[in-house]
């Protein structure tokens, strides 16, 4: 088999075959095809798609690269969770302990982050004393006895996609559905999972910018998780404007308690149950999402979950006393409150811009060599289609710094105020198949 | 300048600036942009096509990455003739001393051959003494002094396109009319050329399958070499057959001297004077075609071109004695005819795997490392439409070894023999815009 073969064929919009996939990721990740023939290739899957078929054996492919995670050992069937990102996306941090706490076991494996805040582990980090990086034994044992889990990604985890996603960033070929629905597909399958729910968000703070591509990457991902043998779902979210209030590390942890105590934002709660209840029913604890959603809702109300997130962070070697007292994580220096220019209606809260402003302040990273600052964010008062006076608090800055002019202007600058209009629909779609 | 932008760009369809070339093809030329950003770029083109600025502006950048001829010192204007390639192509060792006859100043850079023969300034090797690298100073010499002279390419000729075609061949971007046409016209350019005449070949034999591909690569080459200053022309010309009747390296020398004897084969003898009197019109020596190709024949049939011939190979250090004794140039051990299976008319001679036995015969190179036997080919007796009797010479075989069954084998299966067909044209069309 030679890969200009292979490139060719591709370039013609030919469908390869499962073992041409194999000999190309093979040889990818040992170095025997170089870089200028991937990224040809890449180039060509861009323009000329890829079958179902060939993204699934892409998909495994890749997830047999490297590590996969046995989770037999974890009765029950792991159900695994995916965003694909936003801002302000807490979801993860309030789901694991409350799924957890109607019996589904969560053996969850979670990523650092490039931009606006960190990923999930780094968020976990900002609770004092969290072990984020756990041998694989205890992390078994851990779920076997209190049901949920949360480690960082092995190191050697879908190598293959790893060097593939490297090339797709200095090669344009990122937007590409079969490469974006194979790079997540990998991870999730070489994490052990055995269905999956898919949180796949829409808007100007998303990755996909519009509904239509949303909808046919959560099919395209739903469709390869069924042939690989993951039973899969999506829910298709709107990321027109940042999930939740908070945007921070600290204050994301703090929210999400909050939401376990049923004072959290009303996107956040209902985000959390709409995912909640696909999760319980994918692995088989209920039989429809009501009845799925009415566990959840009582296992929330009752503090069972609550209690589980404590016990979460206990068993990580966290200090669980930050659950009644948040103000036992990093706090910023200054609480910088802007108020509203003026009175009307929230029209636009431009998530992206949002994001980055949290991210100036020092809430992400960069490049992967900046560190983290966890006290730090912005908290949204107003969502869109809330009125305001002029003079109320809009935004809460929480900063180590006071000469944040830039990050007020860009915080003004990105929350339009005037006519009334609707609050925006959370779930967007649900994609079954 | 950011190269994943050039990619993003092109990608999406767009129109690269004269300034984006130049950025990419000297950050490729100096290896700042790397090899997968390349090949990225170069498939992307392949799907989105380029406008006729756009290749403008990348032949001229790659001909300028190396060394540039200078020409200038010598008198009149420089007509080169390119050929896109063929099987038993010898027009450029006819052609070269039959222009200058008439006053045509050639200044004749060729390269070597990868293929069933070799290229020029092998098949130029062939003669005894001949010495194709000679130093620039000497070559302008000589075209000022005889008209003519005939070198190998400096090293150091567009090496932008020499590197970019490197990585082409490996990721399946070869067939890409604005890369092809800008490879090609950098070279010319680079070597100096005032104006160019194009030999576009089209059919079995030939780069160019289908006449509309030829068609389209030839418009192309036409106005890229008129946007760039070069007065530019292309006649596309049949290769469903080999050109001429011999194959091979010593005997195409031969058919070279036979038909500036006004004894070559019809169609390269038709061939030379197409070509020719458009290099002619282009060096303004004629104001018509008819005009110039009186010239010509003037200047073949009184034994012109073939004294020029002479004084060409004396000058260059070769023994212009192979003119009246082309025994004296290396012959093969044997000689094999090979008589027709049956009687009828010769219908089609599959120009490249007649090309491919000459070359197991030995007479072109298959990798760079291979050396070429100068004494071996085939020569056709017989060429498509011609009728042939049972028995009668079909080929003969110039061979180093008697065991050539496979030769043989091949040489029958691809001529067949049958019901009458017409002579196929040998010129398709004339393009000059």
């Amino acid at each position: 088999m030679r890969m200009i073969d292979l490139i060719e064929k591709k370039r013609e919009g030919g469908v390869l075959t499962k073992e041409e996939i194999q000999f190309f990721v093979d040889g990818y990740t040992d170095g025997s095809i170089p870089d200028y023939q991937a990224s040809a290739l890449l180039m060509a899957i861009f323009y000329k798609d890829m079958t179902d078929e060939e993204i699934t054996n892409l998909t495994l492919a890749m997830a047999n690269s490297g590590d996969v995670i046995d989770l037999s050992s974890i009765e029950g069937i792991k159900v695994d969770k995916h965003s694909t990102g936003g801002v302000g996306d807490t979801t993860t941090i309030v789901l694991a302990p409350l799924v957890a706490a109607v019996g589904v076991p969560v053996a969850k494996m979670s990523g650092r982050g490039l931009g606006h805040t960190g990923g999930t582990i780094d968020k976990l980090e900002a609770i004092p004393g969290f072990e984020v990086e756990i041998p694989n034994d205890k992390f078994i044992n851990l779920v076997n006895k209190i049901q949920v889990a949360v480690t960082g990604q092995s190191g050697n985890l879908a190598p293959a996609d790893k060097k593939l996603y490297a090339l797709r960033d200095v090669t344009a070929t990122v937007d590409s559905i079969p490469l974006i629905a194979s790079s997540i597909m990998s991870k999730k399958i070489a994490s052990g999972a055995d269905a999956i729910v898919l949180d796949v968000t829409t808007g100007d703070g998303a990755f996909m910018k519009n509904l239509d591509d949303a909808k046919r990457l959560a099919q395209t991902m739903v469709r390869i998780g069924k042939l690989a043998g993951r039973n899969t779902m999506a829910v298709i979210s709107d990321m027109s404007q940042p999930l939740g209030e908070a945007i921070g590390n600290t204050i994301e942890i703090e929210e999400a308690i909050n939401t376990l105590k049923g004072n959290g934002p009303e996107d956040l709660t209902e985000m959390v149950y709409v995912l909640g209840s696909q999760m319980v029913v994918l692995a088989e604890k209920a039989e429809t999402l009501e009845e799925a959603r009415a566990m959840l809702v009582e296992a929330l109300e009752s503090g069972k979950a609550l209690e589980k997130l404590k016990e979460m962070i206990s068993s990580q070697g966290g200090n669980p006393d930050i659950v009644d007292h948040p103000e036992k994580m990093a706090q910023a220096k200054y609480t910088i409150e802007l108020p509203a220019l003026e009175s009307g209606c929230v029209r636009e809260i431009h998530a992206e811009n949002i994001g980055i402003a949290a991210m100036i302040l020092g809430a992400g990273r960069k490049t992967k060599e900046d560190s983290i600052d966890y006290s730090v964010g912005v908290k949204l008062h107003k969502k869109v289609g809330m009125t305001v006076e002029k003079g109320e608090t809009l935004v809460t800055i929480y900063s180590n710094t006071d000469s944040i002019e830039d990050v007020k202007e860009m915080l003004y600058n990105n929350i339009s105020i005037g006519e009334q209009v609707e609050e925006p629909a959370l779930v967007r779609a649900i994609i079954t198949e």
